[in-house]
């Protein structure tokens, strides 16, 4: 049976995240399922995947996944320059830009400082930002890693970095989310809204 | 961004069912990162998809999916030629098989009657099953359609079908699941336990 092309499409879409090999079946069924029935599914996501793997690596400047040296973002000139974010992963980036209110560029760390996971600065390759914010002098370093230990952790290490360069180093406000009720918020997040309680 | 190739990932893996925008750009981000850490998945992925795609097709005999003209099970000798077991999909003949239970061969309707929706016997292609009947004269055709009302409207119908050739039709037990607890048990469930119930 290892060698029946159904089988072996289940259990390679078993070994993506989230997906048990029940649901591999009912995926691998689906698709072959619809591809008899003339659906072009099964050829585009097989190119799709093809091309994903052959194509995409980190951008040379700000280490987001792109299917080019330099992604969309680094390369599109009306983003300001003078704002970089930071963010732990490209799904941040990504949530931070459907938002539309950053207007400035990024920087993706693909990690959080964890040293007991043995994650350190080299890791994350801290010298690489390091090195744009000599090069490039941005004006601001806006910190938008977790709201988590090592979230907070990593926000610290690379305001330490960034302070011999003068640059203005921020971090996303933390606090009781929009619609949150007083009452039902955690209370980790309530004490914390409360030490940042701003003037109004 | 339409042309980016992770974009493009994103949007063939959102075409499965059950996965949306947001679990596809995961899936894609995590195909891409482990294959930028070496891993084959996705050259292992798209080869499954693209074999899979070309070779699959029904079981000339049964209607089973299979990457052969003949599927494993019809093609197995051991298998007992004399009981048919007649399934809605492909999920249900693999379902019965991980039972360890069953050792005759089956038949693949793809569907149930429900001709409010259109799907009539023709599109179920029952007079290929008829032929088989008429052919390989098998002693029994166990009818393993769903407990529901398509389910059971296409039992009876193909238990017609299967009269004039004095093949013994039997359909699958209904009642009580095992463990169930009688208090708990859905009333649809438990009523027809009573009406089918034994004699011990």
């Amino acid at each position: 049976m290892d060698r029946d092309p159904l089988e072996r499409l289940t259990h390679e879409l078993a070994r993506l995240p989230g997906i048990g090999m029940r649901s591999a079946a009912r995926l691998a069924l689906y698709i072959v399922r619809t591809g008899a029935e003339g659906s072009s599914l099964p050829q585009d996501l097989a190119s799709a995947l093809a091309e994903a793997s052959q194509t995409i690596r980190r951008c040379t400047v700000c280490e987001n996944l792109s299917g080019a040296s330099v992604c969309n973002i680094c390369a599109d000139t009306r983003r300001d320059p003078c704002v970089v974010c930071v963010v732990e992963q490209v799904q941040d980036l990504r949530a931070i830009e459907a938002t539309g209110v950053f207007r400035g560029r990024y920087h993706v760390l693909h990690g959080a400082l964890a040293p007991l996971e043995g994650v350190g600065p080299d890791e994350l390759h801290l010298d690489r930002l390091e090195a744009r914010l000599k090069s490039e002098r941005p004006k601001e370093l806006m910190i938008a890693t977790n709201a988590t230990v090592e979230g907070d952790a990593t926000a610290l290490y690379i305001a330490q970095v960034a302070r011999p360069y003068g640059i203005a180093v921020t971090r996303l406000a933390a606090g009781i989310p929009m619609g949150g009720e007083i009452e039902y918020v955690d209370a980790a997040t309530l004490g914390r809204a409360i030490r940042e309680r701003r003037e109004l």
